[in-house]
């Protein structure tokens, strides 16, 4: 019999397969096809193919749009929104609407076209992780954004267009739907039972085992949570509680580079090369504090297709429980 | 400038690329690559593949699990959830589990490997809804269900593993999130305005030049919602308010046939062959009634991947705003 989990955050119900778990070998992944870095506008020297870059971290001095950067942050040549003109609203019979205004942004992760994250070292993975905080602290500034949404699609399936290693963040002028419900579940939990709820998932996950943990170090804990809406889903969460990720200091983030490298790493020992995003969740800008929420990330592979079913309920099908995802993930060396 | 839209019934924002519309052809769409009819186990002939059948509609006298049916009700081979035994919800620590009670039914809609609903006579379709009506019926009265979940996927991209055509019906012991969520907004509307949220957007498309309208007859309409989420997205909606796809009558079940055949086709004229899910929005069963809501159809094109900008925030990218989709359906001969 399949076991129906709650979760306790956004209160969404998995069916997860704990009879017959799938094992990594059954996901039916391809390997990518690569294209090559041939014409790829974010490889070194090629600077002049993107837009001017709006930062860059290197460790050389160097002229804007040259080579020598480490991670550099261009506007998106194809944005979804546009920063330039006034956030106008207003009714449209029973609609609401809104001009795009926004900020969308492509953190080139490194001036190499092959490499992803668990190819980096420990400090070019933490340069990102800076300019993620740089970014999210610069745009803030602007009180038209009320979101700043951090993420990473790898793979075609999972909605990359471009195979060299980027992130990008879009600055949206409302709080995106999604982000509101986790806000609210949070501030639910926190009105009923004066805690932190992913302080208290941290706090169950340790009292029952570490079964669902992958690794841990000072600051950080990566598990599988419970209720994973995914097959291997594995999310990385500061231990102690924090509403905003821009609020991480460099000993931190020198911690969380360690422990999203290593984690990405194993996901791909144990699965192969495969399609996944990778999404910052924080609290909103220029709003009204949240307290009762904490950043984490969320890595979700994409090994099976969202269907039917899982659009018309919001239910999702696991095939790996959580307990056996993070068993694999924890035995790799 | 794109355009931000609101869904006024969930409240989800959309991003509607106005500027440089994608024409049908701009979709990267693949023809599906048929693997053939050869051991399909939803062909006529190969009944004994399936496990014992529920239902079937035939025009001819025959024994069950032997050929001659039109449409064909089997239990799934592999279902997401069992129907033996009694409902267990329980507490762990903060979440909240069950075991996986519920149905899983495939409906074989026709005998025909290669035949899609557009291909299909007007009276073949009647039959699949007519099997949609008579097995949601059936299942409600086993009070452990809360809802019955109607859909279809086709093309692999779409969660499709077979290729013959079919629908699938599950049975759920909760009502799912999504439910939830379209059922409360419906309700907030009402309370509100003491009007259907579903009826006055029907209005507001007949107000508005049907600009997003596609086609309609005596008893529905098939349009592409102002704040549809997917490219070319199209719903069916009863002109009457009525809250249960299964009170529908034989006459309006003629109707219907008649404008979801004609939209299918319509979208594979324009689309060409292509993915898409089609799901029953319909009330939840055995539990309070929900006057304010309104059942539809909604059919999904999925002409593009979905990414970490949708996953993290519930926006979606529209690529082909929906007054372009519903004008390039409406000229279809």
């Amino acid at each position: 019999m399949p076991e129906l989990r709650k979760d306790p955050i956004v209160a969404r119900w998995v069916v997860v397969n704990v009879e017959k778990p799938y094992l990594p070998q059954d996901f039916n992944v391809s390997p990518f096809s690569w294209k090559g870095a041939t014409g790829c506008s974010f490889c070194t020297n090629n600077e002049h193919l993107t837009p001017p870059e709006i930062e860059a971290i290197s460790e050389v001095h160097r002229a804007p749009n040259t080579p020598g950067w480490k991670v550099r942050v261009v506007p998106n040549k194809f944005p979804a929104l546009k920063i330039e003109g006034t956030l106008d609203k207003q009714a449209m019979g029973i609609y609401d609407m809104s001009n795009g205004i926004g900020a969308h942004e492509v953190i080139i992760d490194n001036p190499d076209h092959f490499k992803g994250i668990p190819e980096l070292t420990d400090i070019e993975v933490e340069y990102i992780l800076k300019a993620y905080r740089s970014r999210s602290l610069d745009l803030r500034r602007d009180r038209r954004f009320k979101y700043l949404l951090i993420f990473k699609n790898v793979g075609v399936e999972a909605g990359a267009s471009l195979e060299h290693g980027h992130s990008q963040l879009i600055a949206l002028p409302m709080v995106p739907k999604n982000v509101k419900e986790e806000v609210k579940g949070a501030r639910h939990y926190y009105e009923y039972r004066e805690r932190c709820i992913f302080c208290d998932m941290l706090a169950y996950e340790a009292e029952n085992g570490h079964e669902r943990i992958v690794m841990e170090n000072e600051n950080f804990v990566s598990f599988c949570p419970l209720s994973s809406r995914f097959s291997f889903e594995t999310w990385i969460v500061p231990k102690q509680h924090s509403i905003d990720y821009a609020e991480i200091d460099d000993n931190r983030i020198k911690d969380l580079a360690k422990i999203l490298k290593e984690t990405l790493y194993r996901l791909k020992k144990v699965l192969g090369e495969h399609p996944y995003n990778y999404i910052i969740h924080t609290s909103p800008v220029n709003t009204d504090a949240h307290f009762s929420y904490h950043w984490h990330i969320e890595i979700m592979p994409k090994l099976t297709r969202v269907a039917g079913f899982e659009w018309g309920s919001g239910f999702y099908l696991v095939f790996t429980p959580p307990e056996i995802a993070a068993n694999y993930l924890k035995e790799v060396k």
